[in-house]
């Protein structure tokens, strides 16, 4: 809005073709099953004997992202950690992805540069190529759909209705960071707003915003689980929030659960920001999502593999399906566990 | 808009999950490659030794398409086709596609329903499993956002690039006629615009609408290469008009070209309506887009085996790099080819 025509190109200039020979020109492909990439009619990709593995995530703006607060490079990043993160949790190694982005005459090349470097640094990060894609103009906002491809040993997946009676519930890392840091730039937007020359408190909270501007997937611990000799029974990203998605584990699984909420990984400034805005840290991990943390299952027999493992908390255990989904609270009163919420209709 | 609200479900009452649901239930898995479909964090496909092809394409509602005049249905069937027509230009076999979609309040689970049904038609007259997807809501327009994924042999795959000097440039099918079909459109549009108790006249040209609303991909050719025993040296689907698609093989391949436009397959109905609107078919063809034929080059050798089949035009030869891109009209005056008309700039 406020940029440099000296250092602005109009996309127009480039065209459609151009605009892609300029992406394809920036990128390297490093993984060898990656044979051909941009340029011809279709990527080429030799996965090898195995199992492939494919995702695709959408993300429009004004619905999943506002870019008042989210920069560029930011959300292309996090458009490829979020289909990397689905690919994670099949406990599949991603390997390449093709994009897909349509664009209005409001972005200047240098604004797709931006977005585009967002991309190829999750590619570099996590090993994955940009194989391919697809420009086109929009006439509303910016719309990036990612689609990530994967490899697994055909003994290596893990699916979502593997879970077992008494397997163990994990999370990884922690819940409800991203939901706040949403909150948080929430209200910073309103005072800018109301007050445009307002500085933004966004100090000290830096860590809840990196979890909603800059998510990262949890590759590191699907590489982990090969060192510590397990394999759980059941797994799923965190993208809509801890309840929904061990439902779908539940569901899948045709089993009950039953978790504890003292036993929530919830970090210390989840907590703070918490109660400084008076929201439940617990419903934000619960209900926020966007943490894209991994939630598994894994037999009790497996317990001592993974009880003093830091970046796994043991959260509750699943059930017959009668018992239900019951969510425990630090009181010890037993509630029952829903999508949006437990017993209270909480709307995020 | 005048729907039967009798008949209408929507899409709020079922979410996201439910709406996953519903699509999931509707879908049946042809190819034995297609290990798990929708329902996990991603599909998982067995591809068997050979080559994994990927390819991904956006449709905008207002860009790509106009729903008063593009049904649901046609629409879905559309969005499918075109990425088959990508695998295909491969020389690969399309076996599976996932499919994201965003979709404001105003559609109904109806128009979901009716729009999948396209999809589904595509997958089944492909042969291709929808495996999986996402949905997420959108404020403005639907958006279609389709990745597929193909097979090929490893040395069966052509690319852009192989074309050589003297090779026979060759087409399938005819061309020009998607885009007369969406000047037609245009026409009735207006017309119906200006005065809405008009009928349209859209009689005798079904053809050319159904090139433009419901175009299908030329697995067929790609089936008979075999048969023929030919193997073209480069290949793309037009799906931005021959000029621009020639021009990307040559660029490629480092080839110039020389074309013939007496050679170029325009069907009768093209040439009518042309007359009719006072367009020329000749730059529909070039410039029209939207047939998705195949354009493909040809060793001289393999004249004999092409030279009588009915589905192909051969339209003219590679040349060396210094001749350039050149178009020969009735008259035999040689014109230099450009991807917008030839040399006259041509607004299409």
């Amino acid at each position: 809005m406020f940029e440099n025509k000296n250092n602005r190109t109009e996309l127009e200039t480039l065209g459609e073709f151009g605009l892609i020979n300029h992406i394809k020109q920036s990128v390297t492909l490093q993984n060898p099953g990656s044979l051909r990439g941009i340029g011809d009619d279709a990527a080429v990709i030799d996965n090898g004997p195995g199992r492939t593995v494919v995702t695709t995530d959408m993300l429009l703006e004004g619905v999943h992202f506002d870019l008042t607060y989210s920069p560029l490079k930011h959300l292309g990043y996090k458009a490829v950690v979020v289909n990397i993160s689905d690919i994670c949790a099949m406990n599949a190694i991603p390997t390449q992805i093709v994009c897909g982005l349509a664009l209005s005459n409001r972005f200047s090349l240098e604004a797709v540069e931006e977005l585009m470097l967002g991309v190829k640094l999750a590619c570099e990060r996590y090993g994955v190529d940009l194989v391919g894609g697809d420009t086109c103009s929009s006439k509303s906002g910016l719309v990036i759909s990612i689609t990530a491809i994967g490899h697994a040993k055909e003994d290596a997946l893990i699916y979502r209705d593997g879970a077992k009676e008494n397997d163990l519930i994990c999370v990884t890392g922690d819940l409800g960071a991203a939901y706040m840091g949403l909150q948080l730039l929430n209200r910073e937007k309103k005072i800018f707003l109301e007050n445009p020359g307002a500085q933004p408190e966004l100090k000290g909270y830096d860590y809840l915003l990196e979890r909603q501007l800059k998510p990262e997937a949890r590759l590191d611990i699907i590489q982990r689980f090969e060192t510590w000799f397990i394999k759980p029974s059941s797994m799923i990203d965190i993208s809509d929030g801890l309840a929904s998605e061990l439902m779908h584990l539940c569901t899948q699984s045709k089993t009950g659960c039953q978790i504890y909420e003292e036993k929530i990984p919830i970090d210390h400034l989840t907590s703070e920001l918490g109660r400084e805005l008076g929201l439940d840290p617990t419903v934000a991990a619960l209900n926020g999502g966007e943490d894209y943390e991994l939630l598994f299952t894994l037999s009790l027999a497996e317990y001592e593999k993974i009880k003093d493992r830091a970046a796994i908390s043991i959260i509750g255990h699943m059930t017959a399906p009668e018992a239900g989904y019951r969510f425990v609270d630090r009181q010890q009163n037993v509630h029952e566990l829903k999508a949006q919420g437990w017993d209270v209709d909480v709307e995020l």
